[in-house]
Parts: structure tokens; sequence; C-alpha cells
């Protein structure tokens, strides 16, 4: 079975973006911080995403701005296989991206029977809360951002049941990051 | 000037109350943590509550269940300096209690010009939301539990503003814990 793994930034108030969607407060860089984001988007995996954050990524990544900017992270994220759930998208432009319109959590229990790398969700709030209550995510990697955003989205909104996770690795960086790694308990 | 720091246990999704008001979630307890959190109980602070908190402190710290099970905790928790905000409250019966009535944050003020050791605010998450607001929070000592509560109360629910923290230090624990602190940037 394939895994399915969540990346995603948080503040320390809980949300993954502001209350006006932004997420850019996330994006602290500095080089310990750009050799840890490159060496992470250069693996093998398989990215899953909403639309909300496939438009912003697609919108993004394939630009000469973003190859300028963060070459690596760049040629990885262009390069890997993407799913995209969205009702209301007809077409897809951004290369080695597929959308499903069907049911969320039949299509990723299919995916994970597949074989294939593990597969990455990155921001996709929506798909984050449904999948954690289906109890269909594998790991969570958290960056916990040393901001506080007051309002916002929480990665777990639909979620109504309290569960227990297992904390197998922890990194801090100079710009005040700390990554957290969780596994279903 | 005195500092004022926050010491609180926060959820996965930024709560450190539960819907119900719960905050025993958070006392995953093995000798690694209870060693740090006796450690931390021992120093000599004053500590400075609101009603709520005050009520679960003060109905629980002074029995003789508390002595037997957390020992250090409980003598270090009584011995200490106590101040609680309250409109409500007519008197306090907890040992080294003192009950403000005025404007917690002119109070605050005016206890940090004072000489003492540093304040130290447990739980009271309306204070703390308050006082963060108002700047006058110095530092965050944040114990992230390795858990999803669903729904429940932030420390940040009445900030309005963004606003950055440096991380200064982590731990973390075999239980899943991880002790952050942070000051004010």
């Amino acid at each position: 079975m394939r895994k399915v793994n969540v990346f995603n930034n948080v503040s320390l108030d809980g949300f993954f973006t502001d209350a006006k969607g932004d997420m850019s407060w996330a994006h602290k860089q500095d080089e310990e911080w750009n050799a840890f984001a490159s060496a992470n988007a250069s693996g093998n995996g398989e990215l899953l995403f909403g639309r909300v954050t496939y438009d912003l990524m697609a919108a993004f990544w394939p630009t000469l701005q973003a190859a300028k900017m963060l070459p690596k992270v760049a040629a990885g994220m262009n390069a890997m296989r993407k799913t995209v759930f969205s009702r209301t998208l007809d077409t897809v432009s951004w290369q080695n991206t597929v959308l499903m319109k069907g049911d969320l959590v039949t299509e990723v229990m299919r995916m994970k029977r597949q074989p294939g790398p593990d597969i990455v969700i990155l921001g996709s709030g929506s798909i984050v809360s449904q999948l954690t209550q289906a109890r269909l995510i594998d790991g969570y990697q958290l960056v916990l951002n040393p901001i506080v955003v007051g309002r916002g989205r929480s990665l777990f909104e639909t979620v109504v049941d309290t569960f227990n996770l297992t904390l197998t690795r922890t990194q801090s960086f100079r710009n005040g990051n700390v990554v957290l790694w969780y596994e279903m308990a």
C-alpha cells in the first residue's frame, strides 16, 4: 500500500492559511531552509491537491520567476506526477497533472492500492481534513512557523473526534521554523 | 522590569482546551516528562491566572491526591505566589493567592514594574489573548502535544494582527510532546 503524507506549514495558532487565504507568511527563506526545502521536493513522490492549492501552485511553479527563485524546487514540482481533485475544473494545464472528479475518499483508497511512490498532499486543507476524518493519512509533516496569524483555516476543520499521533522526528531551523514528523498512532 | 511568560499545552490544531474546556488530554505522563514538569514548577516565579484556570488549579493542587501523584509539582504550586484576576470571585482560599479586580492590562503593567520574580501564566486563555494583544507577554513556552482535538479554544482568540515570534529553544520528549520556547520578536 502506498502511503499518503501531508506536508504543510502551520502557524502557532494552528492555521495553514490566514483569514484571506494567504500562505505567504510561511516563506521565511534563508540558505539553511532553502536547502531543506529543495531536498524535500526532490523526492520521487506523487503530489495530491485540492483545486484552490492547485491553482496557486500551477500559477507559480511553471514560471520563469519560480525557476530563478528556487530552481531545484521548481524543477522537482514540475516533474512530479500530480493529481488534483476538483468538481469545477474542466482541464489542467500544468505538466504531469491528472484531474480527478470522483469521490475523494473512494479515489484515494484506490490510489493507495495502486503501485507507485508515496503520495504527498501540499496545502489543500479541505482534502487533508476529509482524509484525516476517513483515517487515510499515514503521516503529517508539519512546519511550525514562529508566527501568530489570528484568524485562518485549520487542516483539521472537519475533524470531530480527538485522535493521537506519534511523534517520530523534529528538526529546528535558524529561521524559527520547527519541522515535526508525526505518524498515525 | 519583570517578565511575563506563558506556559501552556497546545494541541496540533492550536487549542489549549477542547470544546468542553477539558485540558486532561495534555497529561501524558512518564518519568522523563514528570522530571521536566517538576524542574519547571520548582522555579521561583509568580503565577498569574484567570478565574476559570484558578478554579481548576485551586481544586487540585492543595489536595492529598495531588501531593501523592506529583509531590514536587504540588509543593511548588502551593508555595508560589499567585495572582488571580476575577470580577466574580469574592475571596480566594488557595494559599499565597492574591485576588485582583482591576483592569487586567493596567494591573499587569503595574506588576511588571514592581520588584519580584518573573510572572508565569498557566492556562487562562482569555488573559493570554488580551495580554498578547496588548504586547505585554515577553515569552511563550508552548508544549505541543501529539493530538488533534477538533474543536476548542485558542490562546490567541482575540488577536487580530499577525505577529512574529523568535524561536529560542526546543526540546522533544519520548511521550511525543515538543516544548517550544519563543520570545517576542
